[in-house]
């Protein structure tokens, strides 16, 4: 990254250059100057969901009443088919939008662990995104199994070497991120994948830091579940539905754990006992929260139109851009990078580590350039590979290293705030 | 009601007398003339609902991007309290907003059989909803409990001594609906809660079809647990996030299975084991739907605007004056009354048997009428008290009469729909 030069004319040809660069204008942004680097917190919203969210609630909801419902009940499944044709590599009728990530882990290690007998361990390691590893410890303390830890690298990602070690027959289900939170190491699937399956295991990724930036190959990898959220990349606004993804072999052998009406075989007979749908809706559970998964849908077309492997391969240039301007301008004032430096192994979100992350990120916010702080002491940034340009990553940075020269942030009290 | 006359007249006259007329303006209609009865499936789209749906998405999600989490994070909570307040007799803190009617009941049902150890009997009865008989279900299953199911009378709703002979010192839980679904019966929540505590058992009601129509006493009745949906009474739009009640006393001796990092204390510390928060907010679980407790909480202020004791005599005047003219209208060509007659047993739906109940429901539907067909030959006709006029009531029983002495409705094909 030598050759690249660093003044501001730069990113301007960068900018002009970028084959995304109209999708922006199909963004609301509010007349705001401030610069987006916090995608991977909560994307912007297109300007087609506001327009379609507007629909739903006058039109479908406001005239339509509850003869709506006979569209609406298709969508968790038809919304999934999306995501799994454009986004996730994943053939139809295995891919259901609905519920909360952490109760789509929860349907999903239960389901893995009734389909796993004779094994009663769950791997994960302890990098893995908060409320991974506290569902993994409830279902391991309800029903009696152990929660197996491994230790990753914080800045690199998880090695091989690692998850060998911690694999043995004893080994129901490995959950792990695609993309780390934290350092935004990329994973690769299919090669952990195939380690996990070596060992009999079935494998679980977190796909919420990589579906909409990276492009996912489920199917081809092999895996067999996953779950994602879609109000970072997929840009679906705040709590929009999850979805969930089970290979289609595993479907009908596995049971998960909340048995409600929208997962029962003919839902309106209103039938004594519980009995699963065939496939993938039956990991569904309640009422779909539909203005949600509506807005999936359009988050998803957008992304579609766009192209996830030019998305792809503009996500790479922003992040490398900024990892060149930071070791030039910001490694001088004490951050570090706490990501991984290869490209092909980090997902699209970059974070530097320095002692006063916290303050720094909040001067910077103060300054109208949003980006985000992971404790104890990360500065995260993740430009929108939708809508970022590569201006914006110059002013951020720019802006980074005149907060760090002229050390303003030491005047802001050292506490935390509460931001997902 | 023998001297209540069954013309028009009189339905405007009481029209003309009705406190809340003035409120059916307040909601969108698109200019349709349809009657809405399908208010206990999803209710009708209030017009600030509309407006501040469209402030959260522009405004907030939009312009404020991942900044407007600050207050966000307070919603799941605030919301509950309103809904306490207002609708449900609970003092602050015991109220939460969020997931789905389904997950709250796993979650309640699961963190009530760990308070009561060595009690292992769940206890509900054949006419409960499917989807509160469906996680009854499978929690017995995973638990091994077992779950004793009792016989409700299907038209009037649970007795007493049934309830009082499936009691015992093995009894953990009784989880039972305030207002039963299909027939319409309202609970004397407070003696059959004193009857269930006698016993030593939880209790944990469904209010799905009372909150926002009749009033909840839940803290003076000593109820233990709760669970309620929004798109029906509380009109907050499909799917929008369900509610859940638990005692104060109790909270924090209840661990409910769902670890996830809503329900952590210090979420942003993200620290390596579970910790849940003191309090309510330890029976959240993933990042809670926005937009639709957005939605919850406009509903409600509208319905605190009515006051529910307004609501409820409007309720009762309704479906009582529903019960007159089908009295008079429709039992000569063989409907019968499948509601409590008395109508401080009834809620707010009423339901008539009629052994073509689904070709005919298909066929006032056809003409403008949107009531609800339940199996297997039931008839619900649920009027929306911050809505329904007593000319809709006239004019639905008259179709009805005219449907039935035509016969019309032979003609059409005797097959299930999905319709929630």
């Amino acid at each position: 990254m030598t050759a690249v030069p660093s003044n501001r004319t730069y990113a301007e040809q960068l900018d002009l250059a970028d084959p995304l660069a109209r999708f922006r204008d199909r963004f609301v942004w509010g007349g705001n100057e401030q610069i987006y680097l916090d995608g991977n917190s909560l994307g912007p919203l297109p300007l087609a969901t506001q327009a379609r969210i507007s629909e739903v609630v006058g039109s479908e909801w406001g005239n339509g009443l509850v003869r709506s419902w006979s569209h609406w009940v298709g969508l968790p499944r038809e919304v999934g088919d999306l995501i799994g044709e454009h986004l996730t590599g994943a053939a139809p009728g295995q891919t259901l939008v609905g519920d909360s990530t952490t109760v789509n882990l929860f349907k999903l290690i239960s389901a893995a662990l009734g389909a796993q007998p004779g094994r009663n361990v769950l791997v994960t390691d302890d990098d893995n995104f908060p409320t991974d590893r506290y569902v993994l410890e409830g279902v391991a303390a309800q029903r009696g199994c152990e929660l197996r830890m491994i230790h990753t690298d914080p800045d690199q990602g998880l090695a091989d070497e690692t998850l060998r070690a911690a694999l043995g027959p004893d080994v129901a289900l490995v959950s792990l991120s695609h993309v780390a939170y934290r350092s935004g190491a990329l994973a690769d699937m299919a090669r952990v994948t195939g380690l996990v399956h070596d060992a009999g295991a079935l494998v679980l990724w977190d796909l919420c830091h990589s579906a909409g930036a990276v492009p996912v190959r489920l199917d081809a990898s092999g895996a067999d579940l996953a779950v994602g959220c879609t109000y970072k990349y997929l840009n679906a606004g705040p709590g929009a539905p999850a979805f969930l993804y089970v290979r289609t072999e595993l479907q009908d052998r596995m049971s998960q754990p909340i048995w409600g009406w929208f997962g029962q075989q003919d839902q309106f007979a209103m039938g004594p006992g519980y009995d699963p749908v065939p496939g993938i809706e039956r990991f569904a559970t309640g009422t779909p929260q539909i203005i949600g998964t509506a807005a999936v849908a359009e988050g998803v077309r957008l992304l579609a139109e766009a192209g996830i492997d030019r998305l792809r391969a503009k996500g790479i240039a922003l992040t490398s851009y900024l990892i060149h301007l930071a070791d030039e301008w910001l490694v001088p004032y004490g951050f570090r990078l706490a990501s991984p430096r290869a490209d092909a192994r980090r997902g699209n979100h970059v974070t530097l580590y320095h002692p006063d992350a916290w303050r720094i990120s909040q001067a910077l916010t103060a300054a109208g350039v949003i980006g985000d702080y992971r404790t104890p002491d990360r500065l995260r940034l993740g430009p929108v590979p939708i809508t970022t340009r590569f201006t914006d990553v110059w002013d951020a940075l720019d802006l980074l290293r005149r907060i760090a020269a002229d050390k303003s942030y030491e005047d802001l009290p050292a506490e935390l705030s509460r931001v997902t």
